[in-house]
């Protein structure tokens, strides 16, 4: 049953023997757990090959993306952008060939304004600051100027007693994600995490402490002289609300620099931000319908919005592109796979998987027919390890699966407790059958929530090597009829 | 004749040691030309190697530009932060005990106001562009709306006749530096002297075409949302006068990106820019004053002022830094040396030689007093190249000077054609004996002319190495009796 035409064959052993493939070491690599039995039936593992190779030659994940980021551009949930991109994904999902795009809509409890974001050092020297609003932050009303008094993390601000200690100062949150260095057993990753603490209630924290505002350095790895902006958790009742906002690492220093100094510093803060009424959105889902029906499928997620000062091509762009891809490649072979395969592009994420919420408001019933699901939601960098999250019996079929997509550098992990990325964590958690595909971080959280997140920061060979990986294995897995649950 | 303590050598030998120095390749690189006699007596050399042991382990150079961008920060020529680095310029002289400081005033013909530069595609897709305005570019009166005609060059701008042709038109020079390759005998910098060619007199070529307004890809290296501003050469009498502005690399994509798709991309162009009057500067010198007096002396420059959207840290805060450092460690030593050493901070530098001009004008018959000079211009990156430029019979001289920097890394240059680097290029001209010291320019042109010129691109140890090499000649130099320009 090979779906692609003899020259795809051809094309495909010149660009794996140009490309080293044939004699790499990654050939070698075998799953570290024996498999007894070979369970994907040769035919539908020649065409997993041919589509693997396939999507290691087509740009068309890089294309979607282009077009996105293009096109639309930023798409917070709520604004205009956000309203574009509707229309554009559904008009890309039928140029791409899906049998079926319809949208579910997304309600916003509350809308947000970003406004303008000025800072300015007053003393003991004049200087311009970077800064951004946390989203969701309230603005400061007019000028808001206090005495900066730092804290190392959100921990040495807690260790504050609640009172009034910080009335008239701006509590500054100096955490440096790019000097964290992970705890043996943490997770290359465990330094956003830990940023992200000060980021979403700093505000609070600082508040009953009696501060006027919160600033953070921002939460990123990189010491471009912008701020990374992100979600804070809201404003909680009884406790007085702040302005919050992140300022770049080179401020946060110029800033440490004149505190060591022993000078009070004095630093003006102006943001116009605005907390709005109610507001609708919309997740927007495309199916390659399959040969059996349209009662069982397998899900690839990717999440729509992006924040609102670059054009989301790493966050979440690359995911879009690539989930599109992958599903519209598997569309483009000769005939449909047995069973369905649906992009399930999320509203809202970045503000706290307000689409993925709706969505299993929603489907909460049909989590039994989502077969298999897993999200990009890591930028455009290629997978270094595949972990499962299935029944026992369905590892082994998984590990086979796997085989296929191990030349393209990817390891197995045995842990098989994948939940699904991002969004997709929310279906998995609830029991549907997860990959989770681990990427190369690359320079993410450089860009990351600023407005550097742009479409040359997109490497096209790294995206084809993802959506490679993803088409292979979901392909497969579209083939087979199997029970991940079991 | 050791000038430092001893517990120095012992310092220095064990930091040697440690960074590999006593055994690495690097003391193996000999002059390519053959030294006939050694002209450096022992005492000299021995201090001279202390002197460069000290300064590679003393992080003054870089204190200095902490100094700078964290106290001064922006500081364009006409500015407020003008003002205060001229003042900061002669504190920092006599904190570091030169004997000698003064100012010479530095006229400016016309000033200018940045104002704000704000800019958005209307149509076909609307997106924010990050642009900034070319240094004494006019505003542009309210909003200018134009259609963007891409022009892959000046050359090609150029190849369109004189006429009316582009009216109603934006014109825009995409020419990339970052993806120049230099050609057969071009130097890695050679793509930067093609861009200041738009980036200088783009706005005449274009006016002459009849065009509303020039924007150019920013000059550098980089793919930043950052605009790289500039300066231009000015307007021309009977030429129409227009705005003039760089956008962000990722900006100048995304508008090819739309070209490319073949409708109309309308952009609307803000910029507040202003030209204003005349005003007055300083160049601020100071002067480790020789113990046979100040009557000839050797010249170490840098430029003071910088642009206005960083902290001017990489350019020049480190030719600032490490040539008051070289000096005030020379000054450090146990006597004074045999000549003077004046580190000469030039106004205006930016803008077009303002500084070191009036500095000409008002020095030019003391050009044989000046026996030896160099700049740093380059960023803080180490050498790797010297060349010298001097009489014939002092190249041995200064080959036999060059060993003892040698084990920097430092590769000799038989060229003999030095005029020094920026500034000091004017007095090289005028016949000046000259060094120059070739920096690697690592990241510069990543950073230089942005908001992102900030303290944090300083790189301690690159810098450390900077100064030692300066340190090291420019100590010889003051030591040994010897008229360069023979």
């Amino acid at each position: 049953m090979s779906q692609f035409k003899s020259t795809s064959r051809l094309i495909s052993f010149v660009f794996l023997a140009a490309i080293g493939l044939l004699t790499s070491p990654f050939l070698l690599a075998e799953p570290t757990t024996p498999v007894n039995n070979a369970v994907v039936p040769a035919a539908i593992e020649e065409s997993a090959v041919l589509l693997r190779e396939r999507a290691l030659l087509d740009n068309l994940s890089v294309d979607i993306v282009e077009s996105l980021t293009t096109e639309v551009g930023p798409r917070r949930i709520g604004t205009d952008g956000d309203k574009r991109v509707i229309a554009w994904a559904q008009a890309k999902f039928r140029e791409l060939g899906f049998d079926r795009v319809w949208t579910e809509k997304v309600d916003l409890d509350r809308g947000w304004i970003r406004g303008e974001a000025h800072a300015e050092i007053l003393s003991p020297y004049p200087h311009d600051i970077v800064l951004t609003a946390l989203g969701y932050s309230i603005g400061t009303n007019g000028d808001l100027v206090g005495e900066i008094v730092e804290f190392k993390s959100l921990e040495d601000l807690e260790a504050v007693p609640e009172g009034d200690s910080l009335k008239g100062k701006i509590a500054f949150v100096s955490y440096s994600m790019r000097d964290y260095v992970p705890q043996p057993g943490e997770s290359e990753m465990a330094g956003y995490g830990k940023g992200t603490g000060a980021r979403g209630r700093g505000h609070v924290v600082a508040a009953k402490r009696g501060a006027e505002a919160l600033i953070i350095r921002s939460v990123g790895t990189d010491n471009n002289r912008y701020a990374h902006t992100g979600s804070g958790y809201g404003y909680v009742e009884d406790t007085k609300k702040i302005p919050a906002a992140a300022i770049s690492p080179p401020d946060a220093i110029l800033i440490q620099n004149m505190l060591r100094r022993g000078k009070p510093v004095k630093l003006k803060i102006n943001l116009t931000s605005e907390i709005t009424g109610p507001a609708s959105s919309a997740n927007i889902i495309g199916e390659i319908t399959g040969r059996e029906g349209s009662d069982d499928y397998l899900v690839l997620g990717a999440h729509i919005d992006s924040w609102d000062e670059g054009t989301g091509a790493i966050d979440d762009g690359a995911g879009v592109g690539s989930m599109m891809a992958a599903a519209a490649l598997i569309g483009q072979m000769e005939t449909r796979p047995r069973r369905s395969i649906r992009v399930l592009l999320f509203a809202g994420e970045e503000i706290g998987f307000y689409g993925v919420r709706a969505y299993f408001a929603q489907h909460e019933g049909d989590i039994p027919q989502h077969l298999l699901g897993a999200e990009v939601d890591g930028g455009g960098g290629r997978i270094h390890t595949l972990t499962s999250g299935v029944g026992e019996k369905s590892v082994p079929v998984i590990q086979e699966m796997y085989k296929l997509i191990a030349p393209l550098g990817i390891a197995w992990s045995d842990a098989n407790d994948a939940k699904g990325a991002s969004d997709m964590s929310v279906l998995g958690k609830a029991g549907m059958p997860a990959l989770n595909f681990s990427q190369n971080s690359n320079d993410y959280f450089d860009y990351h929530h600023t407005p550097n997140d742009t479409f040359d920061k997109i490497i096209p060979e790294d995206m084809r090597y993802l959506t490679a990986a993803y088409a292979t294995m979901f392909y497969m897995a579209a083939e087979l009829d199997i029970d991940f649950r079991q």
